[in-house]
């Protein structure tokens, strides 16, 4: 799944940030990929960004419409259809992480089949995939795991990434996500992958690279989240990281869609992600901890990653706040 | 999904027994549930079932021709199909294991619309499943769990529901697998499920039950399997188990598929299993260990057993050659 670049970012009638959270990500992690923004009347969030309607985006050489808001329960709104049907004419391919379908709709659907355009479906892994054949293969790769859902695993690979970069080296972020999708242009979306071909898929998504080349894998899920250990442990099993960076939220007092669940205690759920993976790679190791201090003081987010570091004997970064700087240290070591 | 009883078991052109094998299991476990067999011109295996024409089957009230057969390749043999047409026009549906569809072969696909008879194919979950909830449920559940794929865990399960039924007790098999649908006429092909739904589909197998009930989960793959582990996680989260029993074929000299991969020490596969299966459970425990000995004398394997008895400390049986009895005598103390 490669979504054809530079795109146009479409933030609709978005009412706030987090609806247009995607696009957001996009112009922050590849500005180089974005001709420009497309706001429908009404919409609230701004990037800094050239706005461009489709005629000018096209002469800016888009070729992919990509959607960057999302609606309450991942719809289409009825006010954007004119405007994908109009992209569709114009030449650009839409890109989208919602969950109801750009075919679903019959005048976008029809739209793209007119034009010969493509709907890409980032939620969908549109081809099939192999069992994982576990053979060890060349390059390095470093997994983001977590203690939760939703505790800043994109986030952190992807801040790895632009730090390993700046420094030269040999650096490529593999998403397993939708929005993550939609940053990298290609990616696998893990969690709707047969299970059968979990490992198998993620196999495919970080192959053998140069012997210097890190492959940053986007992890899903957590090992203590009972309703996706499945994927979290396929994934583990597929990357084979030879690096592992656990990601945390401090303040969260259950895992998420699980009122009744506690978080695992952290040197718990660093031991078995070390167990797991060590199947894969004896010479694992954790190299950091990427903790979202957000919800805290800066002086109280200070304190814990000092405190978290010293527990565990390993780099606490919180990526946002302090950057990642002192993980990349420990993979040049 | 769930297949009408009674069947009339077609075993084709099948040359041998291996061929007929889910024949054969249906027939071994459930008889009851089967009216006879249907054999073609060249047929060797034969059931000590009554051999019926379709005609005489409808007579016996038969409601599912369950194709009992595989092919190299999982194919439908062209030989078979005016037997499948025939089978719908008078009435039957038809069950299938085999990885090319019934729905695929066009004169098939025809009749089952014409007489409104359902191609039911197990190796597809027919249905949506949700996100796993992790809630306490009532009842009791064992999973059979293994060092490797095909040890013996649906033959185990199967073997513990006779025994435990046997004695009285409220004990369901749960299939996860094809063969194990077919044998219970219900189940979840869990490795066909979309890796987000794993436990969940599980949860839905073995809901909330009576407090007295067990349902016997059949496992799949492995935890150290690396092409199927994300498959065997979920399932152990989504079954929640409060008895675990560990299935191993101690002849292996690889993990299968994986002519590279070395069999996973006993003992470390025991902890790891419980070490998982505490987060949903602390109280879960390993009941047992069933050993496929086929591959030893009777006297190597009794001595394997003792031996496996005393380093372990859980009743080491082999299902076939000593039954299951002293695991059902753990979980009645």
């Amino acid at each position: 799944m490669t979504i054809q670049r530079p795109y146009l970012l479409f933030l609709g009638d978005a009412h706030d940030a987090l609806a247009a959270k995607t696009a957001i990500g996009v112009w922050y992690w590849r500005p180089e990929h974005c001709v420009g923004q497309l706001r429908l009347p009404g919409c609230v969030p701004r990037l800094a960004a050239p706005e461009l309607d489709l005629a000018a985006a096209v002469a800016a050489g888009a070729r992919t419409l990509l959607i960057g808001v999302a609606n309450r329960g991942g719809k289409i709104g009825e006010a954007w259809v004119p405007t994908l049907v109009e992209a569709l004419d114009r030449g650009l391919d839409i890109a989208s992480g919602l969950h109801v379908r750009l075919s679903s709709v019959p005048e976008v659907a029809e739209a793209a089949k007119r034009n010969g355009r493509r709907l890409i479906e980032v939620r969908e892994p549109g081809r099939e995939f192999p069992v994982a054949n576990a053979r060890p293969r060349s390059g390095h790769r470093l997994l983001a795991v977590g203690t939760d859902c939703s505790v800043g695993k994109m986030y952190t690979t992807l801040a790895l990434e632009r730090e390993m970069r700046a420094r030269g080296m040999q650096a490529d972020f593999r998403a397993t996500g939708q929005t993550g999708i939609m940053i990298a242009g290609e990616g696998v979306p893990v969690d709707a992958v047969v299970s059968d071909f979990i490992a198998g898929s993620v196999e495919e998504l970080c192959p053998a690279n140069d012997p210097d080349h890190w492959d940053l894998v986007e992890g899903q899920g957590s090992l203590f989240h009972p309703s996706f250990s499945g994927v979290s442990l396929g994934l583990l099993h597929g990357a084979a990281p030879d690096a592992l960076v656990m990601c945390h939220e401090p303040t969260r007092t259950h895992l998420r869609g699980l009122p009744h669940w506690p978080v695992p205690e952290l040197a718990e759920c660093l031991e078995l992600h070390l167990h797991c993976a060590r199947l894969m790679n004896p010479k694992v190791r954790f190299v950091g901890m990427a903790v979202n201090t957000s919800a805290l003081s800066e002086a109280e987010g200070q304190a814990l990653l000092a405190s978290l570091q010293d527990t565990h004997g390993l780099p606490c970064v919180d990526p946002v706040r302090t950057g990642v700087e002192p993980i990349v240290d420990v993979l040049q070591s």
